[in-house]
């Protein structure tokens, strides 16, 4: 029997997300019910709601691909969670789980095209996904995570997203104590990028364009704040760092950065998705890269890692009703750090 | 005694390059003089006759950087060479010696940027150097290289730049056996980066606009020729290979080549140096990084495996009288895959 939920959603580009009952799919074996408490608004589910055409033609769209909550039921063959287990999902919830990337534990790069939390296709039976903004939700067990003990879940929900998203890299590019790190821009992504960076012992600066976020940048344990309009501040950061994490979610010049970077560095992009123009000169014996999501492995260990360190996203959490007004301060960055809506009262 | 010799220089940008007398320094203690034999032409030589404004005023200038010739004289304290030796020099000939860069053989990324064969600044006197294109070269024995055994002169010439610009990236992204490589452009340094790929035991592909050239890579040991402008040729490319060589002079799309990269696969340009444009999209999970030129260890590995190998450039020898001829060809792409000046008769 289907399950009939609740969920908010645009009938067409930039219209109203309003409360809307659709149904979930019956369990499937390997299938877990998760009821949701709260859901993290993403830059893509602003992107997906203006109806950008890369995200595809998703309407009704309901967004959300960061949310925790509690196990409601399980499938048959489920053995890894038990009803009333706390537990979060990310922006997968399937990948095709024999390709290279899926066996190395790479799923977000599936040769066949991870199934996206929402706006996604269902590979065994063709439909498509509906996301977090929603009362429950229906997901193969491989891709539900335990939620750490002791962790606010409200906070823990951007992590399923934007944690993962700035937790990859850092892991890839080996960053930790002796590592020299920059982190461009303070939002959802960038504070959690100096949250994690920090605790992994590296030497954290923030560069960005508002010198009004120095002083949360340094509560945060940012050693310095480099105005990034600020010729000079920008010329006295020449060569510094071994890594740089660009969260900047709009088009923007990256000269600045991979000039800031040391020879052998990397500037790591996950905010912004736009064409950008480059100067191959400023490149020179500096690399540059592309990140987003993350697979299971790093997903896992990022949650244990922020378990051990107590770290959660700085969230305003704000009644279902209130998506509105999130995505409107959303757009204008008026938001520290990150909006987590409370499903329960949808 | 400042010893008096000639070149051919050109006045200021696009005026002929024409004989002109001048002097080179007298000889310091760690100082060798090459005679010099033969120099290739390089793109940058077409670039900075130009008067492009990143290669600053260099006028009058006399282009070449990569050059080989015999040992004409030596300074007091000069012990790896002796009169007469073969010898061959690129497009660095001096650095600071003790930034990181330096100590760690990447002088090609001295802090304090190393001096350039032609139109670099002398860091001991400040005078501006003058290139190859000249009978002899007054160089500190740091930066000149023995010339391997056995290989033609004039076809190592072009192995001090375009070879070692080649060569470095080959080196640093580990490729040989099992690895998956595609060149793009089959010019003076692609043709060297299919030589090297192939003989480092990688499997290796070419793209390339011009269908004509198949039968020349496959000679080279090319195992598949792309044609980059076909769609579906690219589309059947896409995902393929653990890293793209970019060897193209001037300013193109490279959303093509990113998507042919399997994930994790460096996109490395070596070409053009123009601004270009990028989608991030096109490139998560890959990477892209610019290349040039090569530090001392790399470029005496990149001699030793030449001469291991068996291999130079494929160069077209004219007299120095030609060198108009020569620029008039290379802007055309009318060369199969580089010149090497005759300077003997200068």
């Amino acid at each position: 029997m289907a399950r009939r939920i609740r969920g908010l959603a645009a009938a067409a580009a930039d219209q109203p997300l309003e409360p809307w009952e659709f149904e979930r799919r019956d369990l499937r074996p390997d299938d877990v019910a998760v009821r949701i408490a709260y859901c993290g608004v993403c830059h893509t589910d602003l992107h997906a709601w203006h109806g950008e055409p890369s995200y595809g033609n998703l309407f009704p769209l309901v967004p959300g691909h960061e949310f925790v909550g509690e196990v409601a039921a399980i499938g048959a063959d489920v053995r890894d969670f038990t009803v009333g287990d706390a537990v979060a999902v990310g922006n997968i919830v399937d990948s095709c789980g024999v390709c290279d990337m899926c066996v190395g534990g790479h799923e977000q790069f599936c040769v066949e095209f991870p199934t996206l939390t929402y706006g996604g296709v269902d590979s065994r039976d063709g439909s498509t996904t509906y996301g977090g903004y929603s009362t429950e939700y229906v997901v193969t067990e491989k891709f539900v995570y335990h939620l750490p003990d002791g962790l606010d879940p409200a906070g823990v929900a951007p992590l399923m997203c934007a944690g993962v998203t700035v937790w990859e890299p850092l892991e890839q590019w080996k960053i930790g104590p002796g590592t020299s790190v920059g982190v461009v821009g303070l939002g959802g992504l960038g504070h959690l990028a100096v949250k994690f960076a920090v605790a992994l012992g590296a030497e954290v600066d923030l560069f960005t364009t508002s010198p009004g976020k120095a002083d949360a940048a340094r509560r945060l344990g940012v050693r310095r704040v480099v105005v990034s309009t600020d010729e000079d501040q920008m010329a006295e950061a020449r060569g510094t760092y071994d890594f740089i994490i660009d969260t900047v979610a709009v088009a923007h010049d990256l000269s600045g950065y991979s000039l800031a970077l040391r020879f052998g560095g990397t500037l790591c992009m996950v905010g912004a998705l736009d064409e950008t123009s480059i100067n191959p000169l400023t490149m020179l014996g500096r690399n540059l890269t592309v990140a987003g999501g993350g697979g299971r492995p790093a997903t896992q260990r990022m949650l244990e890692f922020c378990g051990k360190h107590g770290i959660t996203a700085d969230v305003e959490v704000l009644p279902a009703s209130a998506v509105g007004d999130a995505f409107d301060r959303l757009a204008r960055n008026d938001v520290e750090f990150r909006f987590s809506l409370d499903m329960t009262g949808l």
